[in-house]
């Protein structure tokens, strides 16, 4: 009994904090239950109100489908929806039509082949990119009506009433949907996408400084602030969800501080800059964790300078996360980047004296292969400093 | 129209190579045109046909929204359905029954309040990861279910005959999507993972060895070769592709090679530890690509030693591939990381006499800091060894 107790306690834990977290989670629970009464409540006041056979059905089954955690995932299924309803049901129709006219045994021939066709064609076509992309969930409901209409055993003109009742349905969730998903606490695509790009932008720049700080403080404790640093590893598994958040952007209309036109697309390049510069912050956090020990006083050495670059490097990521909020091209980064490369020759000078650091070292056991973890790690630093600048250059686009 | 003509036949041969890529794509068109024709059918002979708006439609709905293009797919989508639909219709039906017998004006705020609340609490669960992952689609159902037996206008009675009646449609449209997709050339997710592991491999194999190889290698043409060895870019994304397949594959059952209960999230392991070493080899790249052109007569002195790492990684590699492939311990692995660890002692030992290389240089212009990348390629091998023993390891656990 104890056991499962606890386990109840830590699973409600569990759920507290998948709230608690981030508030909006709950508010959305919120919004869907606020949208099925209010489509419910329209319903069931009406008059013509006829059960759940009927049209109301096909509020609800909008209302239930459509509602997404975004207004840009709402806002691509209710017009996906109400495109591909209107769609298939008139090319529906039309087959229906022809297939009355031809009478006799053709029609269920017809009707039979044009679905088969159909349904094998459109499902082919979500494999095409921006089908999948853009119309995936259309694509579902448009051989849905297709099928619903064309296999019916209505005439034409009774078809026509039931279409154009359930239009007028769809329409209505739809509308519901619309209403408070952008009124009520609306959680947009676009923003989020912002929001995840400047954040990485910022674990990005504290990772790199933690990483090289870590390596020359040896008072450090290791396992509190080593958490710290792992946070590029975010940037490394962002990709799917900056796809996705930069597609569902694009439905969205103005809001905030973005335009109709906002440049999505040119996000996922920050988001690529970002990524390629922590595939290098990886290596180099193997390098510093591997096990050869370098020399402490040829890391003395050299510390400083790593500590510059890796700071500087740091500073110049800040100052992009910041232009990256404001949306503005900064006027100082410039002169940040300036003393990155300073710092980065300088670094290369340190390097070019090395070999005589080494020569007149006091004990004559330190060999040239204890000092490689700090080549490659300088190395790496260089080429981090080069792939930040890849960034800043990718944010500076997306500024103009 | 010379410009239509041309975008239009683009447009087919691209269409044209999505299917000759993968034949399966246009099998599964035609098996989804396939499974509707069938539903269809079988409502279309019976003599209790009754239109769209009757029991049909319920099949075919089923049909056109679970067939999904893995076999895992469909069974994920179908058992969340069935699941869905009971629990959803059972829980509605004992809240309208116990609101009958409150009676009066105690109905509708009892139906309401229990719509709000549970269509609030399902969506919320929706962000537990583990709801997220096996259950996403079963949370729409049961609101969906929930919510039109709920706000049906029937009583008790009616509303069970109905329920009877949609489950029994639902039961056929998902079977006749089972059948369809298990026994007409069946896409097992399963089978896509084992592949998408064993291909990925295959391409760091390929990619280790031809990025080291043409640096070394002043013929080689640029271009064509250099296509080749980016194969570990796949690597570096396709984190969410083996994510979504292992989550697919525990849905299925036995096949092939496969057992029931086959260790699906140990491919994501060995994806993962892949992945770390693709990390490595993303920064090694960046190294061979640098501007700084290293001596050639250091170049010559490291050429073998570091060939003869990449090579032995890659042969251990190629090892591990066909390892995963017949699914059991490879029996001469041991002896391939054996030799690439001679190897890797042979580049420490070159990296020794590296200073005395330098020294004893014909032209005193050589200077330290130009062997800078060559030594950090040196230690980015080294490390890509280490990375490579791990994916050894991973198979292994994977092939006991």
């Amino acid at each position: 009994w104890k056991g499962l107790k606890l386990k109840v306690s830590e699973f409600a834990k569990k759920v507290w904090r998948i709230g608690a977290d981030d508030p909006r989670r709950a508010m959305h629970g919120i919004k869907v239950g606020l949208a099925l009464s209010l489509v419910s409540l329209f319903y069931y006041t009406r008059p013509l109100y006829d059960g759940v056979g009927g049209t109301a059905m096909w509020a609800i089954m909008t209302v239930v489908v459509i509602f997404d955690y975004s207004v840009g995932g709402s806002l691509y299924k209710g017009f996906n929806r109400i495109v591909a309803t209107s769609t298939g049901g008139a090319l529906a129709l039309g087959i229906h039509f022809f297939a009355d006219k031809l009478g006799g045994t053709f029609e269920p021939l017809v009707l039979g082949t044009s679905l088969f066709l159909l349904a094998s064609a459109a499902t082919f076509s979500r494999f095409l990119p921006i089908v999948k992309a853009r119309f995936d969930y259309g694509i579902t409901i448009f051989i849905l009506t297709f099928s619903l209409v064309s296999v019916s055993g209505y005439r034409v003109d009774k078809i026509v009433t039931v279409a154009e009742e359930r239009v007028s349905t769809i329409g209505i969730g739809v509308s519901i949907c619309f209403l408070v998903s952008i009124f009520i606490c609306p959680v947009w695509a676009g923003g989020d996408l912002h929001l995840l790009i400047t954040k990485n932008m910022e674990k990005l720049a504290h990772s790199l400084e933690g990483c090289v700080g870590g390596y020359f403080d040896a008072n450090e404790s290791n396992s509190a602030s080593h958490q710290k640093w792992q946070g590029y590893k975010c940037v490394l598994n962002s990709k799917a969800s900056e796809d996705s958040l930069a597609n569902l952007a694009t439905w969205e209309p103005a809001h905030g501080n973005f335009g109709f036109r906002h440049p999505w697309k040119q996000y996922l390049k920050v988001g690529a800059a970002m990524r390629y510069c922590a595939y290098c912050i990886e290596a180099l956090n193997g390098c510093i964790n591997s096990d050869v020990e370098a020399p402490k006083h040829i890391k003395k050495h050299l510390s400083e300078v790593f500590m510059k670059v890796s700071s500087e490097a740091s500073k110049v990521l800040k100052e992009s996360t910041s232009s990256v909020s404001v949306m503005t091209k900064s006027p100082c980064v410039d002169l940040l980047i300036g003393e990155m490369n300073i710092a980065v020759e300088e670094l290369h000078s340190a390097m070019r004296t090395l070999p005589d650091a080494i020569a007149t070292s006091s004990s004559p056991t330190v060999s040239f292969v204890e000092t490689l973890p700090l080549i490659t790690i300088a190395s790496l630093l260089i080429e981090i400093s080069t792939r930040v600048e890849a960034i800043v250059d990718s944010v500076e686009e997306l500024a103009n």
